[in-house]
């Protein structure tokens, strides 16, 4: 092979937002650290080589207080460290440093031109909202539980939310391809009776079984529920790696809608000083992995998620992002049909409103709740 | 088509142990609500039918006080509820629970039976042993680096670190395929820089390239690298998913020791009280997805880990486990040359040593670094 003498970027860099913990000397010495560690990680002394350390290494453009014992750090990266791949993407952002206390990754800067190599979700708001034939109003969802019933059992549950006139009916995250309700059984008898209920009632309501599983059937289940009749699939990237929903998003046998569960991603969002925000995780995360709608915990359920976490959020699947489509927050997690028009107020109607248990308490005429819960949200 | 009837479960059982903080009151109500949380996702009263109530929900089967506001909490599922799939097992773990705080993944009880779904790693310690022909000693690794440096460069630094005796060559986990150093081109040249040193050596060092990269293009890169001479692969379950890498090491085609690096994880182990143990995490769940080795930071160097971490954790990669063969613990992350005696005390020999700056820090002599390097784990 040729000589090769590489190392020519573009100039073109990437930001990511940083809070970091401590006095102002020691959330200086962790920007510095992230700058090395994310990208050669050797230290300082061993960096000999002139490019490498002008053009690789992490560049700290800001570092300014926010509290007394919190700094914020505007670091950068050359565009072509990501390879523009979302997972070396998500490891210079967050791999080794995520192995340190202090550190929260706040918010993703991209220049559109970097982010013109991921496609994003491939629906988005806009696209979501055709699919469904619902143009302005918050659209409505439920999930199919519990774990144990029959494929039938839920295919029955299924047509009656329908008939209710859910917009968006999913599996429980929990539903994958057990023996007591496999796969292929479950996705096409809920199908059809979610298919039946459409044709009594005039509606397009869509039903999202749920493809989290082994990386090498995630594709095969999904165009199995495409070729029974499924219009969209729920998957939680948390238990796939995000990179296996972009994978799903982008490939134009599947082209249906995705919406990303948040199943085993907690760690990574509920300690307030580490991790990932709500921002840019469910936020501007899910989005470059090509959700269209991305569930999270809603403030005054049964997770600790506060509000200002879930105002946040919503405004990490909207906020400007180039080419990247912005997408629905999907407040859930113990919510009640009682607290719509309150959720009304705080997310107005870009939002998917998912209740679960909350819509067969409500009252023992499940075709009427349902009802009942769009009144509500025609109300917004 | 029929109606079925299904429901059928064997009575085999898998057990998670929790950490639960908070008062014994507390914890008892966080054990009943991880029982429903993981499993059926509706509250108690919901839970109609008597069999999924007796077999879906897990059950707790004993809640011990640890400390005045920790408590120990078995619980176990329904062996059915994972579907046999590493995915939605992790689900049942630690899905929406990772979302809940003072929860804590302690250690997995997985009968033998159960782990018959679960293949493991292919080599584990005894059959990376034999592929390397090192059969007592602590084995050498180290990490080209770094990130900016061309294939050549790279190839050339490979080569002078199998001249010095290294057993394990692994790709820097940040070097992707970036176009300053393209995949294939690196690959290519280091695994014959590798080889071309072996044949002066009569040793027997193994270049693993890092092959962490989009879903739909690990197994390709894989097999890739396998064809011009790699013997090993580095993969980041945190970025991939767990199952991409058990994919990997299920594949018989590919059939080559996998390293599992930590990065993008750390959020899991880093809180005291939530997430996942040290034990569990890189012990236990890296065995069940297929790592031979599992590389974590070493107390002492630039991360956290305490040594009582380190200490559990290479337990976890040993401990009983059926059919799943033990694994190496492989500490790593600011270790030096002169640490090597301590380190032999506190691992023993079933243990992969990763030192990457502190064996070019050592001397200006690379070569030599490494047959000292070799010298000391000799010794051990």
């Amino acid at each position: 092979m040729a000589q090769e003498n590489r190392l020519k970027l573009s100039g073109d860099r990437f930001a990511v937002v940083y809070h970091l913990s401590g006095s102002e000397a020691e959330a200086s010495a962790k920007a510095a650290d992230i700058c090395l560690e994310q990208t050669v990680e050797l230290p300082d002394e061993l960096v000999k080589d002139r490019s490498i350390r002008e053009e690789i290494v992490g560049q700290v453009v800001s570092l300014r207080q926010l509290q007394p014992d919190l700094f914020e750090a505007v670091i950068t990266f050359a565009a072509e460290t990501s390879g523009f791949e979302l997972t070396q993407l998500l490891n210079v952002i967050f791999g080794n440093i995520s192995l340190q206390p202090g550190i929260r990754v706040e918010r993703l800067q991209l220049s559109p031109s970097f982010l013109e190599a991921f496609r994003g979700p491939r629906f988005g708001r806009e696209g979501l909202r055709s699919w469904l034939k619902v143009p302005h109003r918050p659209l409505l969802c439920t999930a199919l539980k519990p774990m144990g019933m029959s494929a039938s059992e839920l295919a029955e549950l299924a047509h009656r939310l329908a008939l209710g006139g859910i917009d968006i009916i999913k599996d429980d995250h929990g539903l994958a391809n057990q023996p007591f309700c496999p796969f292929e059984e479950r996705v096409e008898r809920c199908a059809e009776a979610v298919a039946r209920a459409n044709r009594a009632t005039g509606l397009d309501c869509i039903y999202m079984p749920n493809v989290t599983a082994p990386v090498d059937e995630v594709l095969e289940r999904a165009l199995f529920a495409k070729a029974v009749g499924a219009r969209g699939l729920l998957i939680s990237p948390g238990l796939t790696g995000f990179d296996t929903m972009r994978r799903l998003a982008d490939d134009d046998r599947v082209a249906l809608p995705l919406m990303s569960h948040p199943a085993f991603q907690g760690s990574l969002v509920t300690i307030s000083h580490a991790g990932i925000s709500h921002f840019a995780l469910f936020g501007q995360m899910a989005r470059l992995a090509g959700a269209d709608a991305s569930i999270f915990p809603n403030y005054g359920g049964r997770f600790p998620f506060k509000r200002e976490d879930c105002c946040s959020l919503a405004q990490g699947t909207g906020c400007e992002m180039g080419p990247i489509k912005p997408i629905f927050p999907t407040p859930a997690g113990g919510m009640s049909l009682e607290r719509v028009p309150e959720l009304g107020m705080v997310y107005g109607r870009e939002v998917i409103f998912l209740i679960g248990a909350g819509l067969i308490k409500h009252s023992p005429n499940l075709v009427e709740n349902c009802r009942y819960f769009k009144q509500l949200v025609e109300q917004i």
